[in-house]
């Protein structure tokens, strides 16, 4: 079964707030303080766990550990997804780490890109870095879907065409954009200087 | 007058794109074609632009030079907006760095703090870090509203609580969390781990 974008998003966060709770025996939470925890609505909270095949009891509320491993099974894939990072400079370098830290992280990254032969060309913590003109080979080899953009090029459409071109799927953008991608591929924006000009904006007008 | 959150994202988008063009003279662009590149409806660009007072014709589009004036003279603020960063592991050095270095990023950043001795009681670029527990202090002397969170702890809620009650208006959190906030506090979550999660997920549905 397929489940709604909104949901997996949803019951990685459940994950994240139920660990803190796993090591107490026997502990039960009500969906409407996962709901509160979450800033979303109980009833949100209930059909997600519907979708997924678990139930609670109304007196009790959901049986942690229990619900913890029905969590882990749906969002447990058959095997990573490999992803690579378009930018190793400091931002990239520091995403990196990031992301292989993360004991329960589904991705792994067997090779990273960049445009500047300061940063191609070598290796950072044992991964090699490769020059973007290797993109459709090295891609292609190790059948790499993911892409996340930590690069600072006045040609980032022209970088992003050439990753669809060799095979990624999905974006996650922390450059300045914007750049166009097809309907088809999934482009998460992480576009940090936007978003400050937009904080900036309204506490001035405040 | 108080502009939507959403149509001042989108100007900040638009400023980002029309300065590709800046350099040709008299060049004009299309609310359609300007829509296109951003993936909304080509009303809702006029709508923003009717908002800011600036209108085109429907012959030759709106004239990029003027219309650039017209975004900058919206988005630019009185005074930069003081901002701090709360970690300065690796990421948070990289963050520092990627917004220092936005020639029109309207944020400056006056003092970063860790919880970490090891990262705290030294400078970065010149910026002094200091250990969290000083910052009521700090948070006051330099009038900051926003928090950039780029912080490993397991007590995510007590850092963003003892934020809130020093001043913090804001959050771009970069952190694991999930923590909770009163709300008149503006959240903006930056979470890769689960973005990958996510991403992992429908790319193996395929």
């Amino acid at each position: 079964m397929k489940l709604p974008s909104k949901t997996v998003e949803r019951l990685s966060q459940y994950r994240r707030i139920l660990q803190n709770y796993k090591h107490l025996e026997e502990s039960y939470i009500f969906s409407h303080d996962l709901a509160k925890l979450l800033k979303i609505n109980p009833v949100q909270v209930r059909r997600d766990f519907m979708l997924i095949g678990f139930s609670g009891s109304s007196r009790n509320g959901y049986e942690v550990t229990n619900l913890l491993d029905y969590i882990d099974s749906t969002l447990t894939l058959p095997k990573s997804q490999n992803a690579t990072i378009i930018g190793m400079g400091e931002l990239g370098k520091a995403l990196f780490k990031h992301i292989s830290s993360n004991p329960v992280c589904p991705v792994i990254i067997p090779a990273t890109f960049d445009i500047d032969p300061k940063n191609s060309n070598q290796e950072n913590y044992g991964i090699s870095c490769f020059d973007l003109t290797r993109a459709p080979e090295i891609i292609n080899k190790y059948d790499i879907q993911i892409a996340v953009l930590a690069l600072v090029t006045n040609d980032i459409q022209e970088v992003v065409d050439s990753l669809l071109v060799s095979g990624i799927k999905s974006i996650v953008n922390f450059s300045a954009g914007p750049f166009r991608v097809p309907d088809n591929i999934y482009l998460k924006d992480f576009d940090i200087r936007t978003t400050l000009e937009e904080i900036s904006y309204f506490i001035s007008q405040e």
